[in-house]
């Protein structure tokens, strides 16, 4: 951490801050320019509030050195985290393909989405039960109903299934029925929602905030992690920007980023990014291409009466062939699908 | 709505959108021109769920020509709404003035806060119980505790008190302690729990998100006003750009905006948008200027050892005078203080 | 200036950066972590290029202490700077008020407004003859024949005149003609033409790009001073976000920010930044009460009928009510108008 | 063009625009709701100068259906363009390689690496002579000089050369000298700039703004093309969002994008928008997983002691190796490389 002094601050008021920061075990070192003074703190700062520094009227500003992650930071976690989902796992070798409906309709339409998307080679199953809508007027999902026609599709396909959790009140039943709890991008820093999965032992699937930095997701990870669950897999899904002709726009560059900072999987939604079906396809070969662990993707059998986000599903049949792209990608990055 | 058909549509398709807008309850009027097919929709087109005409694959675009919310649309509501908060109100001539800690630290500190921005002339006191912190390490309020000092010093000095919800197992106790409830701009579209508060009659503080559009605070203004609970108000606290050099961009534009559109009252937060002291002065004129309904003002009577955000925190001194230029601003604007 | 070491780099690595530095000119203090290794330098590091340091591949990051820029710095020149203009100043007291068309149309329409606004109060006439448009297709200004009408106008009021230079192909021409050339927010970065009117003597009104930076837009002016220009006027006129009610987003933050960063005036301009007309009123009021040195507003006797930008013209009557509650304001803060 | 009048506005004021658009060649066709009055548009709108109807007090919005752009629209063009330059071309199934230093220094450096890329399959060398820096102190390029020595190294290797022009001075010298005019990010709406280029015929290579939006892009396109010259190339090199940790926010969804839009060819440049080179092998994998029609990348012999940009140029050793990964993606899409 370095600290940097205003500006014509007097000798004692630097004293100060120095002394402080003794008191909170860091050792100062002082470099003293001709407009500037500088403290370096050397120890463990990591559970320094940076508020109380910069609090002080003396202080110009607070630079971090170290991050302020520790569980999920790759330099005390320099192995890839690969984590385990039933008999399947993510972050290894093999792509994790998340497919299946923006949300359950009926037991027909989610069983038969989840047999075509295995066919094609997905390894899991999304598919929404409670959704968040933007307009309380839109569909919000079958709610518990859709639940157990999810936990259907995977009883009749054997896919692992995904799917969101809007509020601490559902989490019990979540543990029981869901292999992965999906944390929406909504949900980010619903802070008392990530303690709570942070207390279960279940594989959490936490997007990113629609304008957060790759830092804040992963101090959201952090959250979790520090309740004791490591089983954290990020998911990057386009963030908000000036341009409109996608609903947002996909970072790609997280991809690489994200891996070098953390020892996390991070998988790319680019359903969501684009929300145009056209360019799912692309997007995904280049999520791919780029080292991400897998992907969600949204699969619909009938787009233009899907009930929710039926403009950036794409068919069972565009899926199938999708794959086989991917798996040409996969191959040239030494990952299989 | 103005629906725009894609190029070179067979004619038969455009019939089939037609029919089924018709089956919708709508009028249909088709405008053909050279390379674009336009149908305008006259009708009640406030239920019918947009992603069911963007997913048709002929669909183009879909414009909205009517806002997508109704309960908190100024057309239907031309009049302003006025909030009651015991024997105050929200959104009349006499400016709503919210002042106290980023956090409750101890019953002397909130119990001399509140004494002291009340002889400033504030009308509200706000200090936070439970902090949503981007850092799990970072002090996270004093909880329970907190609310009981807040209740405290609402007891010694008559002020009525606001703090922030973050979880929907608080609602019970909110609802007994708290005279406005303040939903934070994280959770501004934490669906589940802008239901929960829609549910009750108290008044809620709604903040914007940190990239919410004002359309969407709005529709999240929406989710609670469709429950039933028309207390609203509405806050600016800056949102998120690619300039860093303060926290957040307070976008008073906002304002005059929220006005034109909805009859709802909206508040300005200087502290959290700037998230440096000496801005919280300036923009605060620019808010009383520019038009909103009150602002909500850090102040702290030790900002250098504030646990939380004490770096935007103003001292009761400064506030003292601030209040007083403040005055002279809104008098221009026929407001009180 | 800071710089980050890697973790693990080697120790000769470290002492090759350290002699780098020191070749440079600067003394080099060094701050041993345990994770990262820390060097502070000391000395005039304004001439370093920062690349330089960045390249290297055993530096994580550098951060700057001091800021880039020299000759805009408040640091160095503690009062603020007044910019002469004929026989008027901006940046002092009186605040100064830009009031005309967004562009040039016939004489009778600038020399029409010129009266108006004068009338009211306005101490300098703008008026675009090139005007930098979107489309091609659009109206690029009467261009020569604009610069002679608004030379007019001048002679029939008195007003001096402020206009916008795209090309250095005319910088010989408008400095002759002009009182104060305009550099707009699609030049701000068009750093031949910012060295070109570096090197005259005429007052520069530089504004601010549509996703610059505060210190990219002082970087900017830099570029004019450190050509020999002193006179250098900034202006506010909306950033580009997420937001799309406004055509920008107007950052009244920037205001307090760049008058403790820097000694030159700012000015504000809510036409542009909102781009509706029934925002200009409470945003320049917003505006003045933030501490702004002035204002640029576009005014049209017939803004149905502009040619360009009508939609956030206001009429000179609006005008001229604007400017009594300018006034009243602008005594708030000790300024006259 | 659909314009959506606003509630309660009087008939005759519906009426005069309906006129008013009558007047200006169109046929207007009236759909009436409930509380909107809207005007579809038929016959040749694009020569409407929006902001003439904007301006109207009684107009609410104005909505584009055919988009403003008319020589860059694959509607009107829907074979993809291929760009000649010298005896190559970029736009058809061989993908373009441009790489090269960010800055030309010496003549040992550019034909150095000039000979190390071709080697390695680059088609095409750049080099920066004039180079737009932030800081009026950091390294402006060689200049003339630079020009010299690019036209040099092109001479010993065949490779047809690209540089950045900055100022219509040296259009004339760029005609003669170099095979592929660069218009930068921060002269995207340098309009003049792109009304010289337009009179030529030499291919441009036009960058995305920083902040601009796909469509702004066409439309710097449509400036250049609208001037007779068409061959025009368009370069995503990222854009500005609040991350911070990239320079830029690689905006991949933008090529699938422009494709549809557009029928010009469209590459990106992975160095300046990650600006860190161990992001630029990643990215460029997905720039061409995401079809892009080539790639602009920056390569250095020594970057750690680069004049300029050496944190994101990679070494000849590392462009030979991704180029061999590229060939095999290429292949997947069909293409070569």
């Amino acid at each position: 951490m370095v600290i940097v002094i205003k500006p014509r601050t007097a000798q004692e008021e630097i004293e100060k801050i120095k002394r402080k920061m003794e008191d909170l075990g860091c050792q100062v070192h002082e470099t003293i320019g001709e407009n500037r003074h500088i403290l370096g703190l050397v120890g463990d700062t990591s559970k320094i509030d940076p508020d109380l520094i910069r609090a002080n009227r003396n202080v110009e500003k607070l630079i971090y050195v170290q991050e302020p992650y520790k569980k999920v930071n790759r330099l005390f976690h320099p192995d890839d985290s690969v984590i385990k989902v039933n008999d399947r796992s993510i972050g290894g070798d093999k792509l994790a393909i998340i497919a299946g409906p923006c949300s359950i309709e009926s037991e027909d339409q989610i069983v038969t989405i989840a047999k075509k998307v295995k066919e094609s080679g997905a390894s899991f199953l999304r598919g929404g039960a409670f959704k968040p809508r933007t307009s309380p007027y839109s569909f919000q999902g079958l709610r518990e109903e859709g639940l157990e026609l999810l936990k259907l599709a995977r009883e009749k396909t054997g896919l692992p299934i995904v799917t969101e959790l809007m509020s601490a009140d559902y989490v019990e039943r979540f543990l029981e029925d869901v292999d992965i709890i999906q944390i929406g991008a909504r949900n980010m820093q619903n802070f008392d929602l990530l303690k709570e999965v942070g207390k279960t032992n279940k594989p959490i699937l936490l997007k990113r905030g629609m304008s957060a930095t790759i830092e804040e997701l992963l101090m959201a990870a952090e959250y979790i992690m520090s309740e004791g669950n490591e089983n954290v897999i990020l998911c990057e899904r386009g963030v908000r920007t000036f341009e409109n002709y996608t609903r947002n726009t996909l970072d790609l560059s997280a991809i690489p980023v994200i891996k070098k900072l953390s020892h996390l999987p991070v998988i790319v939604d680019p359903s969501h990014a684009a929300g145009l079906w056209w360019l799912v396809e692309p997007l995904a070969k280049a999520a791919v291409a780029v080292g991400a662990d897998g992907l969600m993707i949204e699969v619909h059998n009938d787009p233009a009466n899907a009930k929710c986000d039926g403009q950036q599903s794409i068919t069972p049949e565009r899926f199938g062939s999708l794959m086989k792209t991917l798996k040409e990608i996969a191959k040239i990055e030494n990952r299989e699908l």
